[in-house]
């Protein structure tokens, strides 16, 4: 049967790799489609939004990575137990992306005299800060961020986290023991582990 | 009886419009805290992650404010028939952010001249592209964004809209009939409407 998904991305993990776990997970098969670089220009007009991911099915466009995600959530059932524990999921998934964002500047600047002022406050401020609290997150949460239990939140960071530290050119997690026993927990879980082991190699 | 809803955020529209919007549509009494930029550091330390709004509620507190929105779309039963209709709704709500976040830059920018060259491609390129298609998915809609029925993204632009035409010092939606009509729509339900009376005026 054919593959009832398919993801189109560029051929890195960054925004696509969160959507990737979830439908391994979910033992999903789908259609991994990597777009090189130089296809992009042709191909972004026919997007929604002019970016990636997207993901088809039955027909039907998706576009936003953590949208994507959320639904994917709801068919593999790694949503919370209530609607209070969906927003807990929900603040911490655009928590990531805040950081995210807060990163990229730093990693896009090409000057490399403004990459340096922008490295004081990156690595003395934003990152210690977000991981400071991320990491007390999940001690709080018996090496999860919401409740306890495995949810797209964990997914969506540890599928995230390594790009994360592409672009900051540093282990982020270095000084964190418990997003590092949450990255554990994520990467042990068989579905990921298979996936993890199969996936194309990129540069990130 | 008291509100089980406590909002706090700037004493502004912006970020916390929304979630104004979603509770009086669904005629939820809410205290609406309104701080002063004065009191911010003092506070910002009591918050989850340094930033505002935050929902307190049943003595928990919420952040994140498209997350805390579409908790309380589900309250209101503003939100899709079914997932596939709630990831649209999710991807135009972070399409709006996407928005937002890009017109931030030049919004903040200090420096005049960097201003000036932050402008060509601010309203020459990104403004238009994301209001032409957004203008053309509520023609496909029937008048809304998802489905030819309100919903929480309706509401989160509307609210949203006079902040990012704030930001860009102008009228954004000029050019843009279905936006337009859309922002009818929704100012035109009586809970809103009253909101919108009774709410306290503010610089934007």
């Amino acid at each position: 049967m054919a593959p009832t998904y398919k993801l189109t991305y560029f051929d890195i993990t960054a925004l696509g790799e969160p959507i990737r776990f979830l439908l391994s997970y979910g033992g999903m098969e789908f259609e991994d489609n990597r777009i090189q670089k130089e296809s992009w220009p042709t191909l972004r007009p026919s997007t929604p939004f002019g970016q990636m991911p997207i993901l088809e099915h039955n027909g039907k466009v998706a576009y936003q990575s953590a949208a994507i995600c959320r639904y994917l959530a709801k068919q593999v059932k790694l949503v919370g137990k209530n609607e209070w524990e969906d927003l807990e999921i929900d603040a911490t998934v655009d928590t990531i992306t805040d950081l995210r964002l807060k990163i990229g500047p730093y990693y896009y600047e090409q000057d490399e005299k403004i990459k340096e002022v922008k490295a004081g406050p990156i690595f003395n401020e934003i990152i210690p800060f977000y991981m400071e609290k991320l990491d007390a997150q999940v001690k709080n949460n018996n090496g999860y961020f919401v409740n306890g239990r495995l949810t797209w939140a964990d997914l969506f960071f540890v599928a995230m986290v390594d790009y994360l530290c592409f672009m900051a050119n540093k282990d982020i997690i270095a000084n964190s023991p418990n997003l590092q026993i949450l990255k554990e927990n994520v990467l042990k879980v068989p579905s990921i582990k298979a996936w993890i082991e199969k996936r194309p190699k990129c540069e990130y």
